[in-house]
Order: C-alpha cells, then sequence, then structure tokens
C-alpha cells in the first residue's frame, strides 16, 4: 500500500439504484478526472459539474455529476473527486477502469478513511466511529459517534493527556534537576494528581458497556425449554418492528439473528430455537453455540410456561435474565399469580396475542440499564479502546502505589507514567503500530 | 400520487458504504432540508455545503454533505437537494424520517425521473433509457443509451414526426380549402413522402432486435443430452469473466443464469442442465422450462459429444443454433474431422481444459450479427417503443394504400395519417396514457 498512489473506489454500496458515487483521492486525481471527463478548464472547489465521462475518446458512455474538494480540506486531505454517475454496476466498473487506466489503483477497505488519519485529518477514535456511523443502527448510536466525530471524546481524552503530562513532567523536572529530596507536599501533588487521572480513565473505561451496547447493539437472547413459544416470541418482537433480519455466520439455513431499533438502541434478538430445533447429529454442536451466545448476551429472556419449569442457567455470563412467563392467554388471574408469588421480576405476555410484548420492550430497555445522560455524553465503543484504557489504569495504578510505597523512585515514577501515557496516545492512534492500525482500517468498506 | 408534493428516497442502493445519498424534490424541499440542517442561510446552487443534520433540536445525528440544484435547472426540473451523509441504512432512515416529520412523503420507484419527464426534462424515451442505464450491462450498453438520453434518437423521431406533419398539413389543407381534385402529382407526392417515412419507421422498428441485445443481453442457452459436459462447458464461460450470477425466478436452489460481458456486449448464459437435473416429479416442470427458455433464446449452444446425437431441436424460436462438440481433450483429428464433414459450422472445445473457449466467444458474437456502426447508431431498446413503432407502420401502410386504390378520401387518409402520428407522439410520450407511463415508471427503482 503506497500512501503515494492515487486510489479510486465505489463509495456506495454494490448495486442498482438513482445515483452511484466513485471516489478519487491522491495528487493524479485532477489529471485523471480531467482526462475521463474530456474537461479542459479546471473544477471548482465544491462545485457540482454536469460532465460527460469517457473511457474512449469522442464516445461518452455517461453523464455525470463531478466534485471536486481540494487539498487540504478534503475527507482525505489530498485531493478528492466524487463522481455521482447513474446508480448501475456496470457504469460503476467502466469509471473505476478508466480511471485505473489514466494511473489509478483501486484502494483497499478502510484506505480513504487511513489517509485522512494519516494526513491528520482525524484520530484513531474518530476513524473508529466513523466505522460505527456506517455499521450502527439506531439514533443513539448515530449521535454518540457523531459526537465523537466531532471531537468530543477526543476532548476528554485530550484533558486526561495533559494531565498525565503534567505530572510527567513534575517528576522529570526532579530527576533532572533537583538535587535534594522533593518537598512532600509536591509529591503528594502528584499522588493527587494521577489519583484524580486514574478516576478519569477508569470512568472513561467503564463507559464502553454503554458505548458497546448503542454501537453495536445489545444482544438479547430468547431461551428456554422447547414447546415455550420461543420462536412465536422472536416473531412477534420482530414483527412488530422494521427489523434487519441477518443469518448468523455458518447458518444461512436458520435465520436467528435480527435487529430492531428501541427508543433508539438497537437491540439484535437471537432465537435460539433456532439453533437448536435441527437434526439430531448436530444437536451437540446447536447446544454448544446457544450456550456460548447466551453467555456473549447482555439480556437473556428466559421463556417458560406452566407446563415447563423456568430455567436457572448458570452459564449466562454476565447477562441480566429477564423471566418471561408465554401464554398468558391461556391462563387465569389465579395461576399467574401463582408465579408471580414465586419468581421475581418475571414478564407476562401473549407471544401469540401481542399482550404484555410493551411491557416486555420496556422490560428490555430498564435491564440495559443505560445511564439518563445517554444522549450527550461519549463513550469508549471499540473492544480496542477499551483494552488501551484498561493498560492506562494499570500504569497509573503502578504509579500510584511506587508513591505510596516511600522511597520514592522517580526514575521507576517516570516510567510507569510514560506507560500510561503511552496508553493514552495509543488510544488517539498517535503510537498506534501498524499492525493495530491496517486491522482498524481493514474493517471499513471499500470506499470509505 | 400527488405531483405538488414535497418527495423524498434514498438514491443509492441499500447497504453499507462509504456515502449515501438522499435525494428530495419538490417545493418544500429548501424548507426542509434548511430546518434539517439548522441552516439559516441559503444554500448556493450546486455548490457541496456541509451540514449538520439534525431530528430534533440540538442534537445532531450526522454531518453530511448537502448540495442544491436551483428549479428549473435540476434533474427533475423543481429544487432538487441531495444529502450525502455517511454510508449506512440507519443514518439514511433518520433522515427520511426526519424529511417526512417536516413534510415531504416518500417517493415511488421511478417517481423523480417522471416528474423529469412531467416537467419536460426528458422524453419518454430518455426516460426510459435512464432505466436501461441503471440495469444494462457492458459498456455499449452504457454508451447507447448514453447517446439515447443525449436525444440522439428523440433527434431521430422528431424527424419523423415533422415528415408526418408535413403530410398531413397537406392533406387537410386539401379537406379543408380544395374544391376540386388536387393535382395528381401532389397526390405522388405524398406517396413518395409517406413511402420514404414508413421506410425510416420501419428500420427504426427493426433496429429493436439489436437495440435488445445491448439492452438486456443476448440470451445463450447451453443445450444438449445429459452428460455432454454442459455444465463445465458454463463454468467455463463464466469462470474466465468476472460472471454476475443471478438465480431465475423461482429457482433459489438452481443458479442458471449468469451474465457476462464480451468485447462491451452482456451474454447471459441459461445452463438448462441446472433446470434437468431435478428430483423426479418435478422433472417434467423442468423440462418446460428448459423448452420455454430455449424458445426465446437469441443462440442456443447445442451441445454433444461423440457418445451423443447433436439435437436438431424443432422448438428453438427465432434463436440461431451454434452446434458445439465438446471434450475435444479425448478425440483424435480423425474422429473431429469426420464430424466436420457431417455438421456445419460445428465448433469444437474442450470445456474441461478450456481449449476452443476463445473460438466459441467469437462464433457468440458473430451469431448475434450485431451491426458495424454499433458504436454510433441508436436503437429501440424497449419492448414498448417496439410496439408501438409497428402501430405507427401499419398506419402508414394504410394511409398508402388508400392512395394508391384511387379515387383518394381525403377523409380516411387523414384519419390513418393522424393515426401515424398518434403513434409517433406515444413513443415519445408525448400522448401516452396514465396507465402505461406509470407502468414505464414503476420499473424503476426507489430513488430515481
Amino acid at each position: 500500500m503506497n500512501p503515494n498512489d492515487t486510489i479510486v473506489a465505489a463509495a456506495t454500496p454494490y448495486g442498482f439504484g438513482g445515483i452511484a458515487v466513485v471516489r478519487l483521492s491522491g495528487s493524479k486525481a485532477n489529471a485523471i478526472v480531467k482526462t475521463m471527463c474530456q474537461h479542459p478548464s479546471s473544477f471548482l472547489d465544491r462545485k457540482a459539474t454536469k460532465v460527460q465521462l469517457y473511457k474512449d475518446k469522442n464516445k461518452p458512455f455517461d453523464s455525470a455529476l463531478v466534485t471536486f474538494f481540494k487539498t487540504p480540506n478534503s475527507y482525505t486531505g489530498e485531493d478528492v473527486f466524487e463522481i455521482s454517475c447513474h446508480g448501475s454496476p456496470a457504469i460503476v466498473e467502466i469509471i473505476i477502469e478508466a480511471a485505473i487506466n489514466l494511473g489509478a489503483r483501486t484502494a483497499d477497505p478502510g484506505e480513504f478513511t487511513q489517509r485522512a488519519f494519516i494526513n491528520g485529518k482525524m484520530d484513531l477514535v474518530q476513524a473508529e466511529s466513523v466505522a460505527g456511523t456506517i455499521h450502527g443502527l439506531g439514533e443513539k448510536c448515530a449521535r454518540l459517534n457523531h459526537r465523537i466525530i466531532s471531537g468530543e471524546l477526543t476532548k476528554k481524552i485530550e484533558i486526561i493527556r495533559k494531565s498525565i503530562i503534567d505530572a510527567l513532567s513534575f517528576v522529570e523536572f526532579e530527576l533532572d534537576v533537583s538535587e535534594e529530596d522533593p518537598l512532600n507536599d509536591s509529591v503528594l501533588q502528584i499522588l493527587e494528581n494521577l489519583s484524580s487521572t486514574r478516576d478519569e480513565v477508569s470512568s472513561l473505561s467503564k463507559s464502553f458497556k454503554e458505548g458497546r451496547l448503542l454501537n453495536r447493539g445489545a444482544s438479547v437472547v430468547i431461551a428456554g425449554p422447547p414447546n415455550v413459544g420461543k420462536s412465536t416470541l422472536f416473531n412477534r418482537l420482530l414483527n412488530e418492528n422494521k427489523a434487519i433480519v441477518t443469518p448468523s455466520p455458518g447458518t444461512t439455513r436458520d435465520l436467528i439473528d435480527a435487529s430492531v431499533v428501541y427508543n433508539g438502541v438497537s437491540i439484535v434478538f437471537s432465537d435460539t430455537a433456532g439453533i437448536r430445533d435441527v437434526e439430531e447429529e448436530i444437536e451437540k454442536e446447536g447446544v454448544r453455540r446457544a450456550t456460548e451466545k447466551i453467555h456473549r448476551a447482555d439480556i437473556v429472556l428466559s421463556v417458560f410456561d406452566l407446563g415447563s419449569q423456568l430455567q436457572q442457567k448458570t452459564t449466562t455470563g454476565s447477562a441480566v435474565i429477564v423471566p418471561v412467563l408465554n401464554k398468558c392467554d391461556l391462563y387465569n388471574q389465579k395461576q399467574t399469580y401463582k408465579i408471580k408469588s414465586k419468581i421475581n421480576n418475571c414478564v407476562y405476555v401473549s407471544a401469540k396475542t401481542g399482550d404484555g410484548i410493551e411491557n416486555l420492550k420496556n422490560h428490555i430497555l430498564e435491564a440495559l440499564d443505560l445511564s439518563e445522560n445517554i444522549s450527550d455524553s461519549v463513550f469508549l465503543i471499540t473492544q480496542r479502546q477499551y483494552d488501551v484504557s484498561k493498560n492506562c489504569i494499570l500504569a497509573l495504578d503502578r504509579a500510584i502505589s511506587l508513591i505510596k510505597n516511600k522511597p520514592v523512585s522517580f526514575e521507576l515514577l517516570s516510567i510507569e507514567i510514560r506507560d500510561s501515557l503511552d496508553a493514552i496516545d495509543r488510544i488517539l492512534g498517535k503510537t498506534t503500530n501498524e499492525e493495530i492500525l491496517n486491522n482498524v482500517f481493514s474493517n471499513f468498506c471499500v470506499g470509505k
């Protein structure tokens, strides 16, 4: 991957539509587009210009709108062109071929955003939120990623960074010039600074729980013994909403995952019935997968009816278990009252009639325990950010205990504080190694 | 469908990508976008303006580029806005919801182009080529539709229209004012005009054969007895090219249609093996479908080997039959020579080794018998255009025979010439009835 190449890719998804957009970025983009459009004069910055597109001379194959984004004020920081043509896969292919003939190469996944990162147009948490925006569902996720792209998380992290640098400067000053032991007061001041910084990082780190929920959707698994109506409940929860049903990897036959948006939050429902009701010989594999799903879930709806026992799972990981008594249309008040006295917080529904479904949705949202100020906060949203924040906390903890265990070794202290600074810099991508960077960007789609 | 409404739709295909574009058109578009972007000042015509998008006040959910196309110089002729946001289905949905909250409604399929048509931005053949461009494959198809959208077919039809109007004017003048029989010379002049016009329409009508081939792709069916290697040949023809494999309607299990582009021309290969090798009980249905495919094909590759007979189909419709001897890697020269002497134009291939495949491709392209000037001509591309052109020819024929069978009734002559004019106007959509118009546009995708 040569960052000096001019790259080209379809920026819109593959398919038939009104419009498709092909994007070019790089120093040759201007010359390539001028030739492709046989356009003698210069393109004006950010002006949609109507052009004809040529692959061979004198034989236009489409008309299009070209918009030029002049370096450095473009998405990538380089000269960028967006060619908006008819929404035809064939036309997109011809444009890309023509661009390649004129000296461009096809972009790798995420390479436009990677160039934006390299050219200082955004840091790594902003870049990760670009991917988060594209793949996220629900308004709350969109807003969260928008706040991060706008720099709100960066600002928060930069404040932490500054206080670590302040502490580090003091320690290094002591190392360099101080000939006598520093004043006790000064050391206490550092201790206080580092402790409060640690709290800041810790609260940021904890925010990942909500960030992950918003960014990837909350995982809600529907579990329970056979014939309690798990699939009926699954369908009921989806049918009342616009659901995006996606096959799980490896289970093209049984569509068991589906996303819906409740109150701006994306919920991914998994129906374990789809995994378990398979031919006998692969039953074991089905149970293994169901168990794994339950283990990773945020919420498990433990469905039962009066003819079955409520299953008390021991393998639910950190999931909140919501007991759900189904088939309530069949039972009288006395029967349900009995259950109520035995099982705490049980939700009563009839998947068949739809009774109690709204109530169940509210229970699910409550069980997610999202903060009240979710609309204004920024959270960590990727496992990478979370893991690095944990490293930062560990380094700060080590620094703090160094101070507490006198006499203080400023040399060791400096190393630990540097470690915490390094972690912060890695969150922002300032010092992240290339392999991790490539990993982040390879999860993007081509054309972004 | 109210043409005064402001309409909104995603203009790009559904999916995850770098960019998605949402389009608005109508008198309220300006007010809606200004509110959605909380953008106090006016948008400049054709200027990509960076904005924040809001659904609720003070809570932006994405940043985007907005481009304004001011009436009447826009695609639809109305005020048009293109909102280019992150390529996320969720963001697209939020934008559309926000626009609907502000007074827009979702567009019907093809409604943007229909408005362009209603507002005189394009005629019906141009609109049909917009759809042709989107769904077409191959450069030759793209170029043909581009020429039609640019008005080349319209110009050709307008010339025909003018000569019909000239003839009609003369006849009606005779009807209105002439008190004596018109001069023989004048009648001969009309006859000559109408005959030459008829030739023009006829040659345009005949051009549909090529127009259809380019626009929809040539249909090439691979037929023959079992075990001659039909599926191997099918795969060989596809694998050497970027193939777009599509399931036939109703046969999701057997992928039997695939498009490839040879020399800029799209070829849709159908493997009848996929239809026929099914469980016994539905064998009959399979044969029926294979027969139907063959009947509608442009070319039938009749595959055989030395162990089988070349099938002499009587049900091939108008298809060109290309005999293909497969498994040539197994035969010696003497054996193939024997075939050569018996079967005309036989093509020798080995689907297994790939030998002879390039030659077969050339045979297919030759059998399509495309004109030499295919890169500069315009053709009729839709069945509708073709059917109406046929009506025009019939009316002109009736007019011509009226003149030939003296005495000439100018009253009847006028009616027939009017009929031919009406047909021409229907091709261009000047007098096309609403049902047919709706039919044309309903084949578009939403957002175009």
